[in-house]
């Protein structure tokens, strides 16, 4: 997905700081990534016959996606960015990444799901992180 | 809208923190009122003569829109809320609101569209300053 | 929220058809309202001690959620509409709105979410059908 | 993202049926690959001097990037799967890319943004009919 994010950020008329792109691509891929990983695995936790015990799981599952959806969307827009919104958002961004990740990791031994899931969020908690300390 | 928001919150099996219920419906409605604003201004600023003029107009309506979206919904869900996730949440659609209102703000008097959505904007940016210093 | 909604349509520099504005702002509002009581009735139910009873209830109120917001999001727009757009989204919008009500209504007697949210939806539903034959 | 999307669907507690799985992972990549190429390829003609001459095209992008990440979600969920919402849901995502494609191929000359837009839009759409026409 990576790759077609670059060139449709390649092609933006006014142009994407080049300091900034290859994170900023990398941040949105994981964003969406993220996102898609998340709503599976509430859904795959729901599927379980312990779901009772995968509440809290499911609950942090579903906010992380919602706010990786957000933020993958605003990234993806270059048109009169405003750091102001950007910034606060990405905090947002990875402190959802960073509880979801917690909760998946207590269950990755016993669920494949978790497990991929987890390792989803740590990642786009830590593009969030490279992209907020990248060049502005 | 409130009422119902209301209704919803009333009927959930672990209950809503009474001294929270009103100021967290109220911002459950804002955001919803405020992202139904900014995708309506986004579009009716597009479909004005002088769009070019209102491009940071449309940027900032489109990503108040996708925040207030995400932050709604995360809102609504009461089963093992997490203020990890929900506080930074409120801060970044607090200050994607506080944005949109200020660019709307600035063609007001020129755009009835502008002067409404950024009525929403200050009201959805007051609601999440409230429910941020309400009683946990 | 539909005074909001209608004041927005109101200001679109382009107009919209009298004929249809006051069941586009109906729908628009219902769309919207049905969306936020599928998330709620979803977390609810996860709140519940009978969640595995009720994985299907939860997974159709995600599903009318995410749709009833895309088809909130779309009628909201009034710049260069394409029916060739609406129209399905207004199909598929009212068939997951009928099955979500279908099944919320299997747990109306035992959970007041569930009862209310039903109602969401037969009023949701109800508004994409009332739309799908206003005048075009 | 693909690769990501198969192994969470081949976590899931329930399995998925084998003849589907790699049409519905490939629907599932698709769908929000299109949402994010439409959402960037509408925050790029926003960017354009010519702006004013491609109010259609940002705003099927924005319907098309709405319904595409709802299907996309709704595809991901694999418990207690409903043909009466995926399949209506499947259609108008059809459908919003077709749209979608046959607007930005119209500028696909001009601006490189709507001819990477149109391809994703097109392989979407061609997702989409592959996944209605498969094994139920």
């Amino acid at each position: 997905m990576t790759h077609h994010i670059s060139a449709m950020l390649n092609s933006h008329p006014q142009g994407v700081d080049a300091a900034r792109k290859e994170s900023l691509a990398e941040c949105i891929a994981a964003c969406f990534e993220c996102s898609q990983a998340c709503t599976a695995c509430a859904d795959a936790c729901l599927g379980e016959k312990m779901v009772a015990d995968l509440a809290a799981c499911i609950r942090t599952d579903l906010d992380c996606a919602d706010i990786c959806a957000a933020t993958g969307n605003i990234l993806t827009r270059q048109t009169a960015t405003n750091t102001a919104i950007t910034r606060p958002v990405l905090e947002a961004c990875r402190a959802a990444c960073a509880v979801s990740a917690d909760e998946c990791e207590q269950h990755s031994d016993m669920h494949e799901h978790c497990r991929i899931c987890a390792e989803a969020c740590r990642r786009c908690e830590a593009a969030c992180t490279a992209l907020l300390s990248a060049p502005a």
